[in-house]
């Protein structure tokens, strides 16, 4: 049983006070080089840098009351603890977000500055689980999962919703994949709004999970995370995985050169910043430009929070 | 005489059709940290990367059958030498760049790329000018001055008519003042499109020829160009100067620094590529946030032509 399109559109009711309607733009010289025709929508644009915004926004809009009262808590170095942060603050809930102690500081302000009280552990995804439970058995916390919550999934739906209300004629929507969520949310909307709207997932072969479990019908992990798409570290969840089996028709694998490539080329052609894990998509479209040729192609940007002291180019 | 409001719709109906009409965006963080509410017109998302190809079209629409058969020429390592080039291309005339031989490879490319001819000389302004006279000579080509120049002048005017046309009460536009083309043409569109609505400039400290040109009554002239803002080492000429003079309210000068921290502010929380000189604006903005509380302000981001490999921060 996956979602249903009222799912989405309650998603969509809980999340839109809360989010940006984000542009979506095109690019001539982009789409003269992969020889079709590409939106972006631009959640680089969104509140915090990032789709996750939706998601974190409708999951805590979920909430009982009681678990309101008592806030949320997530474990990440990345996006969804700002989202969570931020989310929580616009909200008036309490936000707990643990991070490594070896987190990049702008990320550890960028939690702070949204008013999250932040719990430091090891950098270790077991410190990370362990420090979390403790907060949820202690204070009482709802615990929200980045990528494998429904509710999440359903929020992220909502970027897609709005990209086909402009565009109902897309052929195709691209997402990164990294821990399922986006491109989950992405496949629901791609299905119960398109017209006959494919979804395909982009992936670092560095961190193929996700394409070797679509292949093999159970969840795989990743032996490394050696990608530059630090977005996309993460791994598949039971709550994502069936909505991906059930409705993407592929995941197409990037190398990491495509990446830093695809990633230059928004940069200077669209003078707009988008992080690594954005460009995969791209890529992708770049590398099987004869398949996708003449195809009317979305494409999720998925956030923009790049550390601009530290550039792969 | 300043040109007549119908000189500057004259001007649009001639551009229109060859630059996008770029989006307006903002930001609630920096309007925060400005105390003030400001809408950022995005040239750098113009054809080519700034608001130049504006008044390129315009200027080479507005030559004479005769002028057209024999071409343009124009020298510029900048943003105007390809603004000329991408023009002349999209409107079927041939271009002659003269670019100094040590210019980025990056700008020479960019310039070879649109199609134009490009003519190397000496790093010198002499030499520069020397060698555009002689192809005017021997070509018959006809000489375009990046800023100083009617046409030129009109076409830059575009941009703040655009921005009115979907802003209409705005109490203040900046833009960054080099050669005073974009200034002259902003201050005439806010003069006939505005609402009392005053036009100030940013300058850096370092080439502040156009500060103490109002002052002083007379064109000044730099000593140095030794400023980040690599758009706006150029001096004011007899034909802008005179417009600049009646129209324009004041010049805010800024350090090096304020350019920086602008351009970083602008990078990070906006999401967006601008160059160095597209932030002297918003520097003068929050230098001036005092005076300026409470104001509506529109910023005209004229460029997003840097290389992301040599970023000041």
């Amino acid at each position: 049983m996956i979602p249903s399109k009222q799912d989405i559109l309650n998603a969509y009711n809980c999340v839109k006070p809360f989010v940006h309607r984000t542009p979506v733009l095109s690019s001539s010289a982009i789409n003269e080089l992969a020889g079709t025709s590409i939106l972006f929508k631009c959640e680089n644009f969104q509140k915090m840098g990032a789709f996750k915004m939706r998601g974190a926004v409708n999951a805590i809009q979920n909430l009982s009351e009681i678990q309101k009262e008592k806030g949320v808590v997530t474990h990440s170095s990345g996006n969804f603890g700002q989202a969570v942060a931020l989310a929580s603050n616009e909200l008036g809930i309490k936000a707990y977000v643990v991070m490594p102690e070896n987190a990049p500081s702008v990320k550890k302000e960028a939690v702070l500055g949204y008013g999250a009280e932040v719990i430091f552990c090891e950098s270790t995804l077991k410190a990370r689980e362990a420090t979390s439970k403790k907060i949820v058995q202690e204070k009482g916390a709802t615990f929200l999962h980045p990528s494998n919550n429904l509710d999440v999934i359903l929020g992220n739906a909502t970027a897609t919703l709005e990209l086909l209300e402009e565009y109902p004629t897309l052929d195709v929507v691209l997402t990164p994949v990294g821990g399922g969520g986006l491109i989950a949310g992405t496949a629901l909307s791609a299905y119960y709004f398109g017209k006959n709207c494919k979804t395909i997932g982009g992936e670092p072969s560095n961190v193929n999970d996700a394409f070797r479990s679509l292949k093999s019908g159970v969840i795989e992990t990743n032996e490394t995370s050696n990608t530059i798409a630090d977005g996309l570290r993460t791994n598949l969840g039971d709550i994502n995985f069936p909505i991906i089996q059930k409705l993407l028709k592929e995941i197409i694998c990037v190398e990491e050169l495509e990446i830093v490539e695809a990633m230059k080329l928004i940069w200077e052609r669209m003078k707009i910043m988008v992080e690594p894990s954005s460009a995969v998509p791209l890529a992708a479209v770049l590398q099987q430009k004869e398949k996708l040729k003449g195809q009317k192609i979305g494409i999720i940007l998925s956030g923009g929070n790049v550390d601009v002291k530290n550039l792969p180019f």
